[in-house]
């Protein structure tokens, strides 16, 4: 089975039991010639895939009214993978969603690494900082660079081990997030787990 | 007693007991003559000020060791008015700064109301709302304006909460936040209170 998962900023693919990915911007998806399965939230995208008749969009066969409108495929099809669980996607945006007895109960979105680093960085150059991901998460900072990293890493934190669920890792900065959630299962190809599951 | 607090968009005054503010860009500090004691972060008006002599800086007399190099003042006197407490300073940026037995034990900045909103409508247009603070938090959000204030607030508040603290709100956007921080107390003068602390 061949399956992509597309972005804002590039093609996510499956094939074989194997990920790769191909930037939005140059690759040209009519140099594909096999069915494959897709999803996209790439408006300009969707657009050139609509005319390619071996790309089928697995968006048409999700039932919405489990979920919400203006909720993002990529989230919906994250959800389906899981049947107890937060799942976080650190990506440009991170969004948690939770999902209990493999029912969506919902979700929020909360500002990715990048666009965090660059809101602080606005505030005031005082505040231009990489975060410092290995900040003990115990004690509150008295330094600069560790003040900024508890506001973003520490707030997450406390609201997603709240619910008290297995918790599930995924997107391009799954890893790094990995070191403020020690117990969670870190799974990059999650969103082609729920992929699978709306080819049948 | 006249006090001034000075940031970076404005001078906040307390004379006689009443408090007022003037535009950091259009307001003279040389029209004041009397003796004035002042706390300033703007690093513009800082060096006006120094050659005023009845504006007397009481970041002079702060026991810097308790805190740390870089905390900005006004956080370091709102702390010098609180014994036990968590202080939540909601302006462009959220300082959040515990308090106990008298002694600065930590704290951690958050963006700002205005800043959090752009960070959200820069990730995505689809984005673009401003904040619900009327939002239950304790409901898991399917929408995406309670998606995303839920991401801004709740992170906040569950952190926030988590010290088991009485809750201080000051700062411009205190009003606003008194609604997620239902017990808190709203202080919108704590720093002259700080500030009185010192000119002894």
């Amino acid at each position: 089975m061949f399956l992509c998962d597309i972005g804002n900023t590039s093609y996510h693919f499956l094939k074989d039991e194997k990920d790769y990915k191909e930037d939005v911007n140059s690759f040209d998806p009519a140099q594909i010639k096999e069915k494959i399965y897709y999803i996209c939230v790439n408006q300009k995208v969707k657009k050139i895939l609509k005319d390619l008749s071996n790309w089928i969009d697995l968006s048409q066969k999700i039932y919405m009214s489990s979920y919400y409108e203006t909720m993002g495929v990529d989230r919906i099809v994250a959800s389906m993978a899981v049947t107890d669980g937060v799942i976080v996607d650190a990506g440009s945006a991170i969004t948690v969603d939770v999902v209990k007895d493999g029912k969506f109960i919902g979700g929020f979105i909360y500002p990715g690494k990048n666009s965090m680093r660059k809101t602080y960085k606005d505030i005031s150059s005082a505040l231009n900082y990489e975060f410092n991901f290995d900040l003990d998460l115990k004690t509150l900072p008295k330094n600069s660079v560790d003040a900024i990293s508890y506001g973003f890493l520490k707030t997450l934190q406390s609201e997603v081990l709240s619910h008290n669920m297995p918790i599930i890792l995924t997107g391009g900065d799954a890893k790094e997030f990995k070191k403020i959630f020690v117990d969670a299962k870190v799974d990059e190809n999650l969103i082609f787990s729920g992929m699978k599951k709306l080819t049948f």
